[in-house]
């Protein structure tokens, strides 16, 4: 089992999952480039070095960049020379992995990284900032590829699921940004695009003023920095790009079957599918609109039977999604990953090749 | 001044209106399709009769329609052998008022009709939910036309202003039905192919795990009932059509952007302005982030001048943007649409021909 923890920066994201791990009876060892939050994370059990490198001359088991991702080429170069690859697996918690990954492969550290990224944050920065239970209830997804050791992805791992009490699920690289671009920077580009929108229109005041709840949350990402949006962006540019394409073409297919629909109505007769294509585009979600429904169901039912433990009523729906997952050593990567596709997070190794699996449902 | 007002509709939005002027002490009678919470509605003052015929004989001076949109034909064809005209000013609060405006031309009332549409509501339906407080706070679009009389304008606008304390602007139908399409309609639609986009993508399970605040954001309005979206959509279709294919070219040149910067960095040295074009998307929505900026600190330094008022000091800043206008009887409707464009709002009448104005930040 892994006992010590490198951290490389302490901002929010670094600071708090040092602070978890020295909680949690690791030992951590810190460093930051600027400031130098040190008196404070030493009050908080965290051993903080000077330099990049005494950082990986003290071999942690496991040490994670937490570092901005601008500054990955330059903490890699500086870390490659200073690394005993054979005692430490270098794992990070950039929100973009198939980038990473290609930074850390030039550096020649490839061969002992295993991508991370916890869904923790929120719009706060720095170590004072920091907070352990951040991670309180954080999903993390690890990135493998068919080199990954699978003792160094279990390293990580079980540091995550039975050391940090956070839940994960495997992916590679590729599926990992392409879903990140899906749930969160297409969106935020998409966002940008509406208040442009309204900036564009000659009615923006009214606009504006007329403005209610559904505005303010689809806008609302489009209000922070846009330069921290346009690095995460970049960042994952060409899963961005694709699906910008793909919500154009649905946008517009839609504007053609509004158009098409109310021509029908004046009876110039053309294209008698345009009222089905419009009741389809207001169906093909029903999946998401019943998986979210299930999911809020299930909350209740799990806290229904926290409930029932605690008063010591036989009630247990909360179990029913717990299963058990034996890992084949051969496949590992395809298995993990399919299990996440159906909608399993792992909780906890009972063994290096079994899992503890908790299902959600599907979509 | 306007003492006596009807109500066709008892819903949430009709019953609000209904309980919150019987409570400022105006004659108010009521008819309601079905059901007929008439028992709860005399309790807080309400007088309702059993006919919408009845209603109409009983010469109401505003007869307010809070049915819903897709009843107004059958209402309207109802009404008109039975509304004097003479005596009561119809009104409406639809959230279209192009489709409203054209019905009540189509039953013969356009000549006693000032349109109106209050931002107020919320998720829930039926007279039950009905509060009075539903319209604090809540801004009301007033929308005439060139063949409005000033006086039924002015009875409606009165109503709202030192008769429910609500404030005002003053719109004509396409502008309302654009803006409305803009901050509403076309945003229901980018949501509702938001969850399409997920349900489409062999990656929806792992990015419906990966989700976090900005997805959950931008997608909730797609999760309320699809059909009452779908008739949102289809009853300002051909503004929702025009902006939707507005949106799609500005996420289609977005993607273009970031291609061509792509392929800039790889140095095959193409199109050298797509830097310049993605720093222009994320810099064009300045104007509403600094106006939602500026409208918080307007809120902040109003509670500082309410709280300067009630302690003595000498301070007022929440008065700054208070002006008064006075009304040209001849050009009153571009008059009035051009101070909403410049963020002013009527907050009450000092006279037939003087309004109280109080200005919001511009973008």
């Amino acid at each position: 089992m892994v006992t010590s923890i490198g951290i490389v920066g302490l901002g929010l994201i670094g600071g708090s999952l040092a602070r978890r791990a020295a909680a949690r009876g690791y030992e951590v060892l810190a460093w930051n480039h600027t400031p130098r939050p040190y008196e404070a994370a030493r009050r908080d059990g965290i051993q903080c070095v000077e330099t990049l490198e005494d950082l990986a001359q003290a071999k942690p088991e496991l040490l994670i960049l937490c570092n901005p991702l601008k500054a990955m080429p330059d903490i890699l170069a500086r870390l490659a020379p200073a690394i005993d690859a054979a005692a430490t697996t270098l794992s990070d918690v950039g929100s973009v992995k198939g980038m990473v990954r290609g930074q850390v492969e030039q550096a020649g550290l490839g061969g002992c990284y295993v991508g991370a990224h916890p869904m923790a944050g929120n719009e706060r920065s720095g170590f004072e900032a920091s907070d352990p239970a951040l991670y309180d209830g954080a999903l993390w997804a690890i990135t493998v590829d068919a080199d990954t050791e699978y003792r160094r992805f279990l390293a990580v791992a079980r540091f995550i699921t039975n050391g940090l009490g956070n839940e994960l699920i495997v992916l590679d690289d590729a599926t990992h940004d392409r879903a990140a671009a899906l749930i969160s920077h297409m969106p935020h580009a998409v966002a940008t695009a509406m208040i442009n929108e309204l900036c564009a229109s000659p009615e923006r005041n009214i606009a504006a003023a007329l403005a209610a709840g559904s505005w303010r949350d689809m806008t609302r990402v489009a209000l922070t920095d846009p330069n921290r949006t346009r690095a995460m962006i970049d960042e994952d540019r060409t899963n961005v790009e694709a699906l910008l394409r793909s919500m154009a073409a649905r946008l517009l297919a839609f504007a053609d079957d509004l158009h098409c629909a109310d021509g029908l109505r004046r009876d110039d007769g053309l294209h008698g599918d345009a009222e089905a294509a419009i009741a389809e585009f207001f169906s093909a979600g029903q999946p998401f609109r019943d998986f979210k429904a299930q999911t809020a169901q299930d909350a209740q039912t799990t806290q229904g039977a926290a409930h029932a433990v605690h008063t010591g009523s036989a009630e247990s729906g909360g179990q029913l999604h717990e299963t058990t997952l034996d890992i084949d050593p051969a496949h590992w990567q395809h298995e993990l990953l399919e299990s996440a596709k159906q909608g399993g997070r792992i909780t906890s190794f009972a063994g290096d090749y079994r899992a503890a699996i908790r299902r959600q449902p599907i979509i």
